[in-house]
């Protein structure tokens, strides 16, 4: 069985944009790989400097990847503060990196186009510390968009340049492109981020659930008037959690005319309960039990460790740290 | 009782120029303080990449110490890539600190002056790893030459930031400028330093270390002129080792002529036996135990441990790493 490893950022409430986009394919990889997936705190103190909200949206991520159906039976599910392993090996990684090499990443790259002269030293070495991160686990895939292909390629780097010094020790990952779901609108139109305050959140209680999806902007096109599917944010949404005769059908009277926007937009939410009815029960369900999730996270801990360590020994056995 | 956290690199065979320059002070301070002592091998991964060398280098560095006269009672002695809190509060400390702030460090500027586009992220990354080394520990003064306030300043810098933005943790070290004893010249004339090879080793075999002493460059005045004492290489270690009336002495003899160069050797050569002979003793004795250092060793990482556990737990507290 191949292995596959995912980190995810504590970002605040998981929204479409973050289930559609990757949540459901870490989850549903369970059933064919061995999976690891680690919620990634120390990467998100780049950002979050409040530890309520550090606190809060770590706890919030692992009782939504669970509630969504994460099997911790199955998946290695741990958080990435727990594991002393990360920074170690991101220290060591740091040793074996060139300034220049570090210097052509995307996202730093991306910070000083912005003018962002201010970016903390954690953001620079972002990419190491996602190496070390990956490394760990020696697994075979790692999911990634067509857009971050460059960690991959980085961490590939990283780790055949510690091979070629110190003798092999690193498994060379590759990278598993995620299925293209495309642009995932926002209420406005835009890309779903929470940057953009256009949301709409997988375990928001209902009232505002349905504000959210009521809200979403559409054009002014009267009930009657035939519409195009492809032109409106409420039908591509519901295109993707609906099934292949569901979709058709909407698109047919959208082309057709007779339906409004207020229509559709019901039968978006409606959709929206029937797909995450069971998650969001099951996510009221576990949110109050902290001892049961925290303890989920220890235990994905212990078990992240075994694998962790034993590499990290190798390392520092090659390395001369080991006397 | 204060206390004091030194570092030192792994960086090959202890000479006069390490002895008298800061080793010879660290082992003193442990009668009048709380000393912890490391040995930064994490920091020697910056320029070391031959793990026979990295695990000699921090072998002999440890018995040096303690065949010079360490005390694994008084002075907690440890080895860096021991304990994982090095390298985790590392990647902490590096988010809170940006960019432009570790691009003014000297290694840093000086690197680029230099033209070594091609140093390594670990390099760039140094001072934050040694705010993370003193900062674990909570020290009161840090031992450092005046050329490296730098870098003490530094640290007082982002454990500020840290304490401002979390709350307070950490304890604002001071620097604790150590006695200054001037250059200190190799056999060449130059500053003593592996890199001009010019160097007096303390533990180097008796036929070795006679033929370095030997081989100290002097000016050609003959045996009976009056010679100089103040420019002269032998005489200036001599008097780093001698008492005062030994030094007058021997400055009486220069001064009035008659004495060789030759001569003045062999004096600086006795000294040294001198100075050393109960070290180099000991150093023989304690080499070929493995055992017994690598335990010494292994005792100092966990007393080193409570501390560094104890300070990193509040550190995790105070970002919400603890849920």
């Amino acid at each position: 069985m191949k292995t596959v490893l995912s980190g995810v950022q504590p970002s605040g409430k998981p929204h479409l944009g973050n289930y559609l986009g990757a949540m459901r394919q870490h989850i549903e990889m369970q059933k064919d790989y061995q999976c690891y997936l680690f919620i990634a705190d120390l990467h998100a103190l780049t950002t979050v400097k409040d530890p309520e909200q550090m606190r809060y949206q770590t706890y919030d991520l692992a009782v939504s990847y669970l509630a969504l159906g994460l099997d911790p039976e199955k998946t290695v599910f741990f958080k990435q503060s727990d594991l002393p392993e990360h920074s170690e090996l991101c220290w060591i990684l740091g040793c074996m990196t060139k300034m220049p090499f570090l210097e052509r990443a995307h996202a730093w790259k991306d910070a000083q186009n912005k003018g962002k002269k201010e970016v903390s030293v954690g953001l620079f070495n972002y990419p190491i510390l996602q190496a070390a991160d990956i490394l760990l686990y020696q697994p075979d895939l790692v999911p990634v968009g067509a857009d971050q292909k460059q960690h991959i390629e980085m961490t590939r780097d990283i780790a055949t340049t510690f091979n070629n010094t110190f003798g092999e020790v690193f498994h060379i990952p590759e990278p598993h492109i995620k299925e293209d779901v495309g642009l995932i609108p926002g209420t406005d139109g835009q890309k779903m981020s929470k940057s953009y305050k256009n949301t709409i959140e997988v375990f928001a209680p209902e009232s505002e659930l349905k504000k959210q999806v009521m809200g979403i902007v559409t054009d002014s096109t009267p009930v009657e008037e035939a519409k195009d599917p492809d032109k409106c944010n409420i039908f591509a949404l519901y295109k993707l959690l609906a099934n292949k005769p569901e979709t058709e059908k909407l698109a047919e009277r959208y082309k057709k005319g007779g339906i409004g926007y207020g229509d559709s937009k019901k039968l978006l939410l409606e959709k929206i309960f029937e797909h995450f009815g069971e998650a969001r029960t099951k996510y009221n369900e576990l949110f109050p039990q902290k001892d049961l999730v925290y303890k989920i996270l220890e235990e994905g801990a212990k078990k992240a460790k075994i694998m962790a360590r034993k590499t990290l020994d190798e390392v520092k056995e090659k390395i001369g740290y080991k006397i």
